[in-house]
């Protein structure tokens, strides 16, 4: 797979970016961060198509807010209300918007490789919200914002990630960023949710728990076929982040979940609010980093 | 319940409003009738989430119309193409929302209890645009100033309000408001219909077409029990409002109906439109009253 | 069927336009094409909504790009997410949306008729987006403005439209107004897709390829019965553009197609983005057409 025909302001992925190209993105997002409630007219006349051929309200909201103050103008379809429920190919419909004029498009779809492919044809910058099981950039970004934010640095950050690896876009983003960076990332999984194809150690949920970033990620329920998955609660009872896990962790970390949260399955509700929890301020900065990531794209 | 915890600005319901802070809606909503061709810049910079977690075309274009009015940037999303399919809470969709930083929202579920709840947790202001079967305050809101538009004044006036009583939050919400109005309040309905959790007395058909306002509510087919439902043509034979039972009515009493209708059950189709009829015009005095609503929230 | 009551700037078809009305848009068109990537100012204050009662991902997105060049707000919603869905009608759809104050409305819907019913009774400038099996005008508009555009001139041109003609509104409206201009139409279809209430020759798949405009439709699997449907792939075989057909066309001729397309089906995938294929750039046309289109509704 090469990106060498993919337009260099499009974001596909973490993989192929350096360090300093990550970081120019957290200082743009930090700038914005602290000129957020204002709308500014740096997109003006500038059309964005939001397109979501695989629905998420978060991501698609974040982005569209970001976009809206940044003053571009937004169209957004979900694959449910669109033509592709007709068989019509997702190319098909990026290129039609493309055609119609819009000057850079968000994407979020399933099906492997096909967002690289995709780019490849397209002339307008893509920008990826979510790529099957392959990255899902943005998340990342506003998670390493948000590390980078807490702890003032990355270098030698112990950072463990546990849930569903196999499937998990976020873990591979955030693997490929927070390398860069010198970050010593851990993956948890139970067996059946590992895969070999990253080149990283497994741990135990008891080791896990002990770093100073503990990442849980979604179960993805939908995802697995109903013979693989073990019931929720006794998820929870292996691999979730109970009370009584949390309790056990260094009182300097924090404790991330890129959401939509389980509550009670990878992590209890009592935790989702608790004072070391970044979950919802990981949501507020991915605005600013969206807005960093868009107007990236535009430039 | 208790609403202390409350933003002050938040609209949840008018059983604890005040009189005079009813009619200071009203009030801003003639206003705004009077300007309402025009754009305003009240609202610019504003962010209002649109969080429709049961359907509705009317009311969500409705606030829709009044936000844009209000220059407001308008960021909307319904249940149907959200992650609550996948479970996620409403409680975490809303502070999502909030930690993206918008100014306020307006909310529509079913839950009975939740909306109460999750508005004592948010700090943004919410608008309440149906509530279970508890509270729909702008539509009750629009209806007075319907009736205070046509008649001038509330005090003294007979209301009928007829139907599924049970079910209906616009029922509870023109209840409380119109008493501290001096109106007289009257229910008609068929007794599975009927509650006996508010002070109310329940007429017959006969009684209730005799008021100045005739108020029929829409048969929530969907919301009965198979068993419990009468068919549509019996419904409309005992409760429904006839061309027939319209003939009986005042000459100066009016038809109104919060919509969508069912046509040629709770009324017939010749009398959407009659002359005496206000159920268009309640649509129309909806814009206003939510522009004055959305810019209550954000004062 | 008259049309005497429907609003003059309304665009219910191209039936009932002279060729000199229809000129006068192709000609607004072309202003805008020139001027395609700024917003104008033209329709600020204006509010204008897209009723979908039939989904159309690259419809619906076309319009709302023309209106928001425009300066329109723009409400959108889809049957899908409506209260129709709950049984209430179309016609009391558009009627509110007039009550709350929008300028014009755009429609799409399939019961056959109904448009034209509405039209008589709403106040607002109506624009039609699909409409049953009847007339398609801002597709047909954007298909003369890609032929004129090409060719210079329509009179004389000799279109050829293949496919599912019986349940094509498309081959309607381009009939009706390519007549006007002098263009010769000839229509190709299998017996069950033919329809015999129009004034054109039918001819076989050979001759039809010889035109100088080669527009395929797309075949409306939904639309058919499964008995009357033959396979794709015999569709493909009999009436499918194919790589070998297309190498008998004239070189100097084109290939169009309203999409979306069935690749494979009715046209080969190697011929969608060919050099004389015409797919992408009607859709780039479609902007300015329906930019040209708005305005007159609201001029």
């Amino acid at each position: 797979m090469t990106v060498t025909k993919v337009k260099s302001n499009s974001l596909l992925g973490l993989k192929h970016l350096t360090q300093s190209e990550i970081q120019a993105i957290l200082d743009r997002a930090a700038y914005y961060e602290n000129h957020d409630k204002k709308t500014h007219d740096v997109l003006n006349n500038k059309f964005i198509a939001n397109m979501f051929f695989e629905n998420s309200t978060r991501t698609r909201t974040s982005f569209e807010v970001a976009q809206k103050r940044l003053g571009a103008e937004v169209i957004n379809f979900s694959a449910a209300a669109s033509s592709v429920e007709k068989g019509e190919s997702i190319y098909d419909t990026v290129k039609t918007l493309e055609s119609m004029g819009i000057d850079a498009g968000v994407i979020r779809l399933k099906p492997i490789g096909m967002l690289e492919e995709i780019a490849e044809k397209i002339k307008v910058p893509l920008i990826n919200a979510g790529d099957g099981n392959n990255e899902h950039p943005t998340q990342a970004l506003l998670d390493l914002y948000t590390m980078q934010k807490h702890f003032n640095t990355l270098q030698g950050l112990n950072v463990s990630i546990i849930g569903d690896i196999m499937h998990s876009r976020v873990a591979r983003s955030n693997l490929y960023a927070l390398k860069k960076f010198g970050a010593n990332v851990k993956f948890c999984a139970p067996n059946n949710m590992q895969t070999r194809d990253l080149d990283v150690e497994y741990v135990s949920m008891e080791d896990a728990i002990k770093a100073d970033v503990v990442m849980m990620l979604r179960v993805q329920l939908e995802r697995h076929e109903s013979g693989m998955l073990r019931s929720a609660e006794s998820y929870r009872e292996s691999y979730g982040l109970t009370v009584e896990r949390a309790a056990q962790m260094h009182k300097h970390a924090i404790i991330m979940h890129p959401a939509p949260v389980n509550r009670n399955v990878e992590i209890d509700s009592e935790l989702v609010e608790a004072s070391n929890s970044k979950i919802f301020p990981q949501m507020a900065n991915g605005v600013p980093i969206r807005m960093a990531v868009v107007e990236r794209a535009l430039s």
